[in-house]
Formats: structure tokens, C-alpha cells, sequence
């Protein structure tokens, strides 16, 4: 695949996925109104949807029911929206920007904000559990692997960590098992849960999936931390500098920016080399490789 | 059924409920291991485990699966739980005493709570999928009944008016959509999941049971309304008088004490008349009809 022909599949990919989860949330006439509107502001709009294009990605290797991608593409965007939310409340990371847009609470308030994240997670499985023709208990194995990658052993006990070692310092193994599960589950997640959605699937090419993805979702916050680093906010649509401004231990703060971007080039090779032996159906897997590590925001 | 034989089922129920969430949540020493304990604060050791017993009385009309009744019954108790987690924090309610104890905002910090709830929310599905004999359709309907259930258009939405009414006038009917979503959908779902604990399910209980549950539900609010107006702080395990206080509409704010009583035996009525043909296997749920409307706390 050539260059420009995976950067118009990105584009029609983040295209696609707006339509996805403009389907999948309820309409804003719905009641209750303002909350449905907190969700959709949430979730629309912006975004990277490096996860949505992860499932995407992973369906392509074989041979995926439409509806199962869409579904898991949408649940994916839905979790990771809902965690921003919470994330960026005032008695969590207190921020005001967030995909070049005040952030949810600064939109709608704090106890609103709570409550459209609390909705987008349960959207989340709701979307996921909308029919299609795969067999039921691939269904079941969605449902069970999201619900495991979101919870006090994934994502959420990752963002517990982060919050509780502000000030600490932690070496770079505890570093990378606090990322693991706040951002790793998830983008990992997205890959199985996009295989997940092809009827016949083989072990091997999920074993060098499940070697692929962890290094993937590392190398994404080793970038991230040195973007916070270098990037100014209008860039990033987030506040930077915010992990120096809070103390909290990064890549940077730990290497060094020479050798954290080293780290992340040695994570895409690791990632790419997990899938080396796949034909060229797993091009877009490896077009996000390198999207992941070049991305400016 | 006799009363000191539903008495004695209540009290096995609650017990047996203690041990199906005590198995279902991570043990307090798995990592991250202060929010293992905040989500175990918050879920065990109190309550009045109403949900679970309906799960437990509506499987009991036909032929369930053990264990896909365990996995319901400790589903409906984690998302109330992490909705009493939720609702008591400083940005919503506000309050401090839950079931007779602090809330788990005062015991581990707002943020923490804040996770627990997120996290008792995943683990919730992560339960309701685990392995049973039921066929795999019957299990998706049960996560996406509980899905829409706690979501925006349910429990979330419910909780969404009810913050955004403070100080409003409502009718009997906005009162009464309010806490349909709030309060009622989680309790009807708790019927619906246990009937689909079943194997074999007829359309004809379904439909009573349809009739059964919002009544229930609306029952349940009604007295929690009154005894809310009438009891006293270490009687209820939460504050009393929260809601005058708030100047949020009540049943009684809005009926008169007298005439919200009268009310809560008219729904009790309307309750056990729509399950009045099914045979003495429904017993239970006409005993927890009875025990909702007469209870102290």
C-alpha cells in the first residue's frame, strides 16, 4: 500500500467513524436533551480515532461481518470519549482543553459531565451487543473482553495508578505496567476486538496480533509524553506541559526526549516485526505502526 | 408461602447475595489495590439487596441456570452500587453516610470513588458475561437489557432530571418519568434479567411480569420518598431529609405524607394483581411486593 493510498484510507476511516457514532448515540432530541447533547459533544467532532481505525484495521485481515466492525469501532470511540471525560473533571486531572474545545464539565458543568460519561460507557456495551451475523459467543467474547479491558484491572486501574503516583518516583517498568493498562488496554483491545469481528480467524495471526498490540499501545504514550513535552496546546487540542506542570513521571522525565523517541522507533519496530509475516491485507496494520510514532498531535 | 418462611428466605438471600459480590469483585489484594478496596467498601457489607432478590424470585418461576442467576444478581448490585458511589459525590448529592457508614468519597478521596464507580460499572458486565448454560442469545439479551437499562435513556437519565429539577415545580407525571429511569428501570430490569435466567421463559409470565416490575419500581420510590420525610439518619443509613432539604420535589412534597402512603399500597395493589394468576412459585415476588412497601429503611 502506498503512502497516499493509506492516507486516504485514514481519512475515509475517521470519516466513517464519525458516522458510526453519530448513528450509535441517541439523537439530541432525546430526553433527557442536554444530557444526550453532553454525550454527542463528547464524542463528536474530533479525535484522532486511532482506536476505531485499530478495529478497522484488524477486520481487514480477514474475512469480517460489517455491522461486528462498526459496532466494535463505535464501543471503542464511546470508552475512550467517556474516559476523557472523566479523566479531565476538576477532582482528576482538572483540564479545560481537550480536542481543541473546552472540556466537557467547562461545557455543561461537573455533575453533567459525570453523568454523560457514566451513559457512554454503558453505550458502549449497549452498541456492542447490536445484532450481526456472527456467532453468538464471538458476541460474548467481545462484550467479556471490553468489559475486563475497561475495568479495575485495564483502563481504569491504569488512570488509578497514574492519579495516585503525582509527585512519586517510579521506575520505568512501573511506568510501563501504569500505561499498560490506562492507554495499552484499550488500543490492544481495539485489535483484538477488530479480528474479533471476522468469522474464521486463526490463532496465529491472533498471536502476532497479541504481540503487536501491547508494543503499539506503548510506543502511543511514549509519543504522547514527548509531545506534551514539545508541542505547544493549539497543536495537541489539549493543555501540554501538564505532566511536568503535575509532577507526574513520564517517558521524558525518565529517558530523556532523545532517547523516549528512540524508545518509541524501537516499540514500532517490535510492533511490525509481531506482523512481519502476514501479507499485505495487514498493510494498514503497518501504516498505523507509523502513523502512531510520526502523528504530531 | 408463610411469613417466617419468607423471612427466612430474605435473610438467605442476603446472605447468599454478600457471597456471589464478595466472589465477583477482585480481591483486595490484586492490583491496584486501594481502589480493590474502595470498590469492595462500596459494595459490601450493606444494602438492602432488593435487585438481587428480584433476580433471585423471578428465576425462581421457572428453570434457571444457578449460575447465570449469581452472575445477575451480582450485576444488579454492582451498577447500584456504583450508582450510590456515584450519586453521593460532592458535584452531585453531595452526601456523606451510605448505608450506615461514610460514603466512599469520604473514605478514599473523590477521584478514587470517582474510578471505583467506573470500575464497579465494567465489572458489572464483565459478571453478567461469564460462562453458564444458557444459550448464547439469552445472554446477549441480558447484556443488552442491562446496558440500556443503566444508560442515558435509563438509571443515567433518571439521575440527570432529578439533579436538573432541583428547586422546580413537577408534576405527578414528570415526578413519576423521573423516577421510572432513576429508580425503576434497574429494578424492572432486575425482574426481566431473572425470568431470562431461565431456560424455558412463556410470553404470558413475561407479560405479567412486564406489569409487575414498574409498579414495583414506582412503589419502591414512592416509600423511599416517605421514609426519606419520616425516619431518622441511623434508621435509614443515609441522611434523612436530604430531599426537603434540597428542595427537591417528593411524593410527599407533592402528595402529602397521608395521601403518598395510600399511593404506595395502591402500586403494592396494582403489583401483585399483575402476577396474580401465576402459580405459588410466585410467592417470593409477592412477598418482596409486600417487604418494598412495609420496610423501616
Amino acid at each position: 500500500m502506498t503512502r497516499p493510498d493509506f492516507a486516504l484510507w485514514v481519512k475515509r476511516a475517521r470519516a466513517q467513524t464519525e458516522l458510526w457514532l453519530e448513528r450509535s448515540l441517541p439523537d439530541r432530541t432525546a430526553t433527557p436533551t442536554q444530557l444526550h447533547e453532553a454525550m454527542r459533544y463528547a464524542v463528536l467532532g474530533g479525535g484522532k480515532r486511532i482506536r476505531a481505525m485499530l478495529v478497522m484495521a484488524a477486520a481487514h485481515l480477514g474475512d469480517a461481518d460489517e455491522r461486528a466492525v462498526a459496532q466494535a469501532a463505535a464501543a471503542v470511540e464511546l470508552i475512550h470519549a467517556y474516559s476523557l471525560v472523566h479523566d479531565d473533571l476538576p477532582s482528576m486531572d482538572n483540564d479545560v482543553l481537550r480536542r481543541g474545545k473546552p472540556t466537557c464539565h467547562i461545557a455543561y458543568g461537573e455533575a453533567n459531565a459525570l453523568l454523560a460519561g457514566d451513559a457512554l460507557q454503558a453505550s458502549a456495551f449497549e452498541i456492542l451487543m447490536q445484532d450481526n451475523t456472527l456467532p453468538a459467543a464471538q458476541r460474548i467474547t467481545a462484550c467479556r473482553t471490553l468489559a475486563q479491558t475497561v475495568g479495575s484491572c485495564g483502563m481504569v486501574g491504569g488512570q488509578f495508578i497514574d492519579l495516585n503516583q503525582v509527585g512519586q518516583t517510579l521506575t520505568q517498568a512501573e511506568l510501563e505496567t501504569m500505561h499498560r493498562l490506562k492507554t495499552g488496554a484499550l488500543i490492544a483491545a481495539s485489535v483484538t476486538l477488530g479480528y474479533n469481528c471476522c468469522h474464521n480467524t486463526s490463532p496465529d495471526v491472533q498471536a502476532a496480533l497479541n504481540r503487536y498490540a501491547p508494543a503499539l499501545g506503548l510506543a502511543f504514550q511514549v509519543v504522547d509524553d514527548v509531545l506534551d513535552h514539545e508541542a505547544d496546546s493549539s497543536t495537541l487540542g489539549k493543555t501540554a506541559g501538564k505532566d511536568a506542570q503535575n509532577h507526574k513521571p513520564t517517558f521524558v522525565s525518565l529517558l530523556g526526549a532523545d532517547a523516549a523517541k528512540t524508545y518509541a522507533q524501537d516499540l514500532q519496530h517490535t510492533a511490525l516485526n509481531a506482523i512481519a509475516m502476514l501479507d499485505e491485507r495487514a498493510d494498514l496494520l503497518r501504516g498505523l505502526a507509523e502513523l502512531i510514532v510520526v502523528r504530531e498531535y
